[in-house]
């Protein structure tokens, strides 16, 4: 029962197996090998993106600033949501690596950015030209910090307005396999075809090791690319360890099946949780993340049993009545399984 | 025959094996599990050193630049060789991290910094107070980029000269297994007793997929590691995959087999080279890289037989007479074979 | 009636005349003439603090900038009001001089920063550790970009709760003139003595060209500041006439003579506007800005007459019937003199 | 006798005068005022460059940092001299406002850059691609460090080399009126007619308090430029005090008037030392800096007489015997009098 984050999961055997593969005999260091080569190529086949480019990294807060900072000048400012990873939970590395840009905070529900919001930004931004920081980029995340998904329209929507704009578009895909698998849409239109400019694609958290892909939909901004993730020590020497992760990742759909399935167990989570006595969900479950009111009783059994998950906010007090109130954050993974499941609802249940 | 350098080298199977073992099941993320807490002891065991922090992340230019930035404040100057790779090979990844020191260059036989060379430029660095930029932090490359090695006296040596001057040392140590191998010394010895303050223990090209352990020795600097680690986009969520590498890296000396075969293929090519008609060994073997002067004959006939290594310097003539000399690098690794080195001297005499 | 900014007025007689003694024959460049010399020791003197360092910039947000990178390291956070002139008016200023560190933001009314919520946001800034920016420094604008003071007890008081969480006190003092004159204390008293740790004191908009002093009262932080201003080309060559600048400011008090003036030019406005029909000040007015409600026939007869003020907020429509309200804000300085604020309400009352 | 720099001389009555009108009365801040419009279309016409945009800074740090920060990369090399004021003087200025580029040194006799060695480093700069930083700008300071000139044929030349490599050319004209009054050209000659891209345009050494125009001859990198002097903190709001001090300096040709006479003092005095026994003058005095070999006895006769000058190296011992040579640096200035040299002669020969 451990659905503290899907980052506690392990590695998909078959990711683990092509890693073994590809450790046998040398090969070209820094992705001059045949393995990353084919992972660009699969990469554009899986996005009907022929011209893109993608890049391999290891991690999602690399990810995330080497694209921003491919987007968005030192003297301009990204738009986020004030839930979102970059802003909260990467240490300012956003404005490290930009240079020293801005992130200007937009609400909506669900950690989704409001269109209208961010309409109001973008037409205020600069009211005094160069005393202020200038319209930057747009950073989106698919699913949200909160397990809501954009619609390919909202999407659309944001984008459009970023585009008029002039500034670009970063998604943060670190669950985009659970978004795609929930939209029953292709990866393409859930991107590029709705206005993303720089997607930042996750496997790390559904069953790779440690491999991202920046998939930048515009070449022209490879280049810049390549020379950042250096400097930024993020280019591999043995990259074929970081290609095979990826490589199996979206071989016949390992990355669609696993996030379904990670999506899948949250739904079967979330209806035992809104069965149980004394017990809310407290969002729509999109994704694979489950936010629920529990009784303090129930949390203590499940704390007993050795169930492992975050409080939704610190700060909650958990010495309280049985029937107090306590709000758990819950992520299910490739790995949980339709056991482990049930039997969080058996012990909740009590 | 793939001599081009240790990093296209592939993966040792007991690293292979303990990163396979660290997928099963979930554990906590981001370096609170079992394995990253086991690796941190077991460097301080492996180094006599109680007190060391030990810090994993994945490239070595992440590393040094990450340790760097803890030394060097942005208004200083890194001491390093003209031939180091951080002065050459990182993109300017230093001067990223730092924001924005400088690097100044010193010289020295076999890219190892003259110590009177250094010991001018520290006297010297700042004459005219806050116009010049302050004494930052020497960094010195074990083995070096030109498969030398420092004595433990001449590193002791050169960290004085630091110390005297109240700067910290940096050892850039992608190659210090192949160092402590040949010096015969502890780990200890070839570190802090010497007077390195920060290690960056190289493990990637020596056998594992991407792990390297930057030990501080002093841990008061420890935090703002820690800081700089999360916001440059190297800490890991999935930390236990390069804790496991480190840990089977350290296990049972491994890394000092594996270093100390290298080495000796190495030795075993150089003996070859030097006993060959009309070659030259150009370097003291002391690690596991050499430069050799070959007669373009034998250049073309070891390329027809596929053997792969870089020239020793760019834009070398490749069409001259038979006998004109051509400088290549080789670099053995610890998959190099005696059969892979055998054949080597056997096409090199033709 | 220019009633812009106090930016826009022009330079005392006293301190031009200074200026041009400053001008004959030669000086050590640098700041190592004896004006600059005087200068440290008048502030020490004025603000009671014989241990602080005092260092000369030509801008505002220099000062700011400079003086904000030596409290908060690059991976923390400076807390500072939303409507703070380091957030809206300085383009990412402190971002670009602190490495990239982030600003958060708090409310409160007049742009006075709420106790409360600086309290709350350090007290849960890093939930989860290296993941989030640290606390770094609090930020406090003396007078406020909307006219208010801080009191001495509130100025204490959110120092104390800064310096309970191990963090240093920056105030922005650019009208640190105009609180000095209205709270009737001792500079001393609206400084260090209520916790600021770093004071940036503004001359420029209160009668100087260019001169800015940023005084430190804890001397450790001094030579970082000196490095920082000069790689920040902030160091001038020809100190001196900076210097000029700031001694005639703080001789014989003409600071605070035309920092009082100011205040009282706008009080002189402000009950002008607020005895005109249909007319509202919409603020207490503590220092020398009023932000006052006026009907539009007014503002288009005060703009037929050739006055000069913005609007207190962008996109107000000018076109309404002549009792629809505008919002203007009107800055008075040491130059605006009794008949331009008489003129300015005889023909606001039309 | 005071020939420490130029940066030690006063302002000149005509600029002095100029900043007193200027302060007559308000005007709109930020450079919106007529002062600094007008400056900027006397650069364009002084400069025969109609298209060219024109800034104002204060400091010449600020004026190079601020314009190499607009035309290399944070991955990238500014090729200069290791003499140059932006290597050793600059507190790595370049460094922090690039974001984190390098400094790639060469060599060349009185401080110019060698044109074959700037082409060789250009050709062998990024020998692999990504690892290495990528040509970036090319900054030549006319006249050098050490008092000498370029041709405008050298200068077109080693422009033409930068150009063809796709990279821009900065030009450190701190002393660019000394070059143009000694070299009789034009200063659209001196300057984009040989191949500048932006011009570092100093006046503070030559007769201002600190006023520096950046030249921008392609107006694309304008607006950029603004952002960065904006963030940098070198916007001025009183601007019109900058202004007024580089639109009396350009009237009438001040300018040249004043770095005429320098020059001709300098040559005065090297005449004089040239035909005084035991001295020798050390270089080709083309601007107003003059290296001389003096005897001890000499040097000590002068400073007794109160003369005030640089040793030309650090170091240096003086209290040898009475014929032991000294190497001194005089700088003529503006201000230097015929009387002053004569007199400085007259101590040498004692």
């Amino acid at each position: 029962m451990f659905f503290t984050s899907d980052n506690a999961a392990g590695v998909h055997p078959d990711i683990l197996a092509a890693v073994g593969r590809a450790g046998a005999g040398p090969a070209m260091a820094y992705g001059a090998d045949p393995l990353t080569a084919g992972v660009e190529a699969r990469i554009r086949e899986v996005f009907e993106a022929p011209e893109a480019r993608a890049y391999l990294v290891a991690t999602g807060t690399a990810a995330n600033a080497l694209a921003l900072a491919c987007l968005c000048p030192p003297w301009a400012t990204v738009y986020a949501h004030h839930r979102s990873h970059i802003q909260n939970d990467e240490c300012a590395a956003p404005e490290f690596f930009t240079g020293g840009a801005k992130l200007t905070l937009i609400g909506g529900a669900d950690a989704r950015i409001d269109a209208a919001g961010l309409a109001e930004k973008i037409r205020t931004a600069a009211p005094h030209g160069v005393h202020n920081v200038q319209n930057g980029a747009l950073s989106i995340t698919q699913a949200t910090e909160l397990g809501a998904l954009y619609s390919l329209d909202e999407t659309a929507r944001l984008a459009a307005i970023a585009h008029a704009a002039g500034i670009g578009v970063h998604m943060d895909g670190t669950r985009f396999a659970n978004a795609v698998a929930r939209l029953g849409c292709t990866p393409a239109e859930a991107s590029w075809k709705a206005g993303v400019d720089i997607l930042c694609l996750g496997a790390t958290k559904n069953g790779a090791m440690g491999s991202e892909a920046v998939i930048i939909f515009d070449p022209a901004k490879a280049w810049e690319f390549e020379l950042r993730r250096k400097r930024g020590g993020h280019l591999f020497s043995k990259m074929r360890f970081i290609a095979a992760q990826m490589d199996a990742y979206l071989t016949d759909d390992l990355w669609l099946t696993m996030a379904g399935h990670a999506n899948a167990m949250a739904d079967r989570l979330a209806a035992g949780i809104a069965a149980a006595p004394g017990c809310k969900v407290l969002n729509t479950v999109e994704a694979n993340m489950i936010f629920a009111e529990l009784p303090l009783a129930a949390h203590r059994r499940l704390q007993a049993e050795g169930a492992r998950y975050y409080p939704a906010h610190g700060g909650q007090d958990e010495t309280g009545p049985d029937d107090a109130p306590y709000t758990a954050r819950l992520v299910a993974s490739f790995e949980t399984t339709e056991a482990e499941a049930d039997r969080f609802i058996e012990v909740l249940r009590g």
